[in-house]
């Protein structure tokens, strides 16, 4: 069966998506459609074009017999800045306050749109560092991790504050949480981290950034790496922080329950050029 | 800026993969390229067809001054077959068996490209049924509800078995798990989900259905309807199933922990033209 061009770039989209930061051969495309090599690249060379023109991503081409192209998700900062000021708006609603203080951000996180376009973001982000694994903590962080994990075509582990028997062996640690200053404990399944793999921690929330502390001493008994850490929200507490080196999205700068004022903003998310997106 | 026919088929086919079930009018698509709705019916005329061909989904038409298209996720019994055939031999694997005769899935669960694929495969079983919403419980049935719920374009809520500050008022019920009968309490938020919702249950694994009862009976406490439910793997025990009408893609028939032997064979999924699918 042979395939029109337009079929061809069609069908090549959607597998492209479907299969990111995975190289995919000239051969491969070639068989699939019964087309010449020649046709294929010219077909990949429309398809890299409008990707960068539309800011769907970038096509990497591997050269040589092994070759083939690669595509990972790009997103413009024009697309991040506007995403970021509707997460701004949607979060300083009055009406997410509740008692202490706390934000009420269930729906914000139950959105698999705003879940997508985030990790979109954090995807794009760190699409040039090696990462292995993306993980989280149970329960808020893991659809954020799977979308993240989903866009640079990597496995998720779960961190969890409870043993359950379908875990089996696991390996727990405490730590300290770092704003009510409480001893807690996390569990990691045993066979869920290879030694050696690098890591990008991911999660809904950070404030003094006790759970990320505690994530990255469990990578330490699993001797594997910091890749990265990315939070959605961060809470400005600048002077206790434990984590240093993070990407944020939003900002929560102030919470006024008096007032009933939530003061939100950029969070650190553009200065990744300068610190972010490299290994710790 | 003009577009010529070949970019304009990708970002479209891009743009309709990342807002399945929504309705995009053609007026959209014309003002996005500049193009007449002529040409833009021509390519999605394209787009549908190649859809098609290649089980990716469906376009479906709406006619009318408010019309335009929406597109679906569809998988073919083929495509079905295969991956649930995969899926069964992930999961036999005698490497799996716990203590107590329980299965080690957390791999399985934290690969996004399979809990993608098992979300395409529920989104294509419900495509049709009418879905204001996606329910899981906490843990490990959130990567596959967020997956079904992307497809669908709903939001997801969780039903937590422990309460948090984070989400305001709750609900919450006591039901008898099905296997072990014991009493168990689980929470949902007060404010995520309205009456009247139409709610797909999504969860990774069901035994008697207790679990599963129980989100039914919470979505009777809001004055919810059960519009379907969905399970990765059922464990035949048909004997004391407190659940009826379901969807599952594997199930479990035997875990032998002596000789270190798991049946697993394809769920009901295909059985679903009969029974599944509808309301309940």
């Amino acid at each position: 069966m042979k395939f029109r061009r337009s079929e061809r770039l069609i069908d090549m989209t959607n597998y492209l998506l479907e299969h990111p930061h995975q190289l995919v051969s000239l051969t491969f495309f070639s068989e699939r459609y019964g087309s010449a090599k020649s046709s294929i690249s010219e077909d990949l060379a429309i398809i890299k074009e409008t990707f960068e023109q539309r800011n769907i991503g970038t096509l990497q081409t591997v050269p040589g017999a092994a070759g083939g192209v690669r595509f990972h998700v790009k997103v413009s900062d024009e697309e991040a800045r506007s995403f970021i000021k509707e997460l701004c708006e949607l979060i300083a609603s009055p009406e997410r306050l509740l008692p202490g203080g706390y934000l009420y951000m269930t729906d914000i996180l139950g959105d698999p749109t705003i879940v997508q376009r985030a990790g979109r973001l954090f995807a794009s982000a760190y699409a040039d560092t090696k990462i292995d694994v993306v993980m989280t903590v149970a329960t808020k962080g893991i659809p954020l991790a799977y979308a993240v994990a989903n866009y640079l075509n990597v496995p998720v582990v779960i961190v969890r504050r409870d043993s359950k028997v379908t875990e089996g062996s696991t390996v727990s640690i405490n730590y300290v949480s770092g704003s009510a200053k409480r001893i807690q404990t996390m569990l990691l399944s045993k066979r869920s981290l290879e030694e050696g793999s690098r890591v990008l921690i991911v999660d809904d929330f950070m404030k003094a950034g006790g759970t990320v502390n505690g994530m990255v001493s469990m990578l330490e008994e699993f001797k594997a790496y910091v890749a990265g850490i990315a939070v959605l929200v961060e809470a400005e507490k600048a002077e206790e922080r434990l984590v240093d080196e993070y990407l944020s999205l939003v900002r929560l700068s102030d919470v006024d329950v008096k007032e009933k004022k939530i003061n939100v903003g950029e969070g650190n998310y553009f200065k990744r050029s300068i610190e972010g997106g490299k290994s710790v």
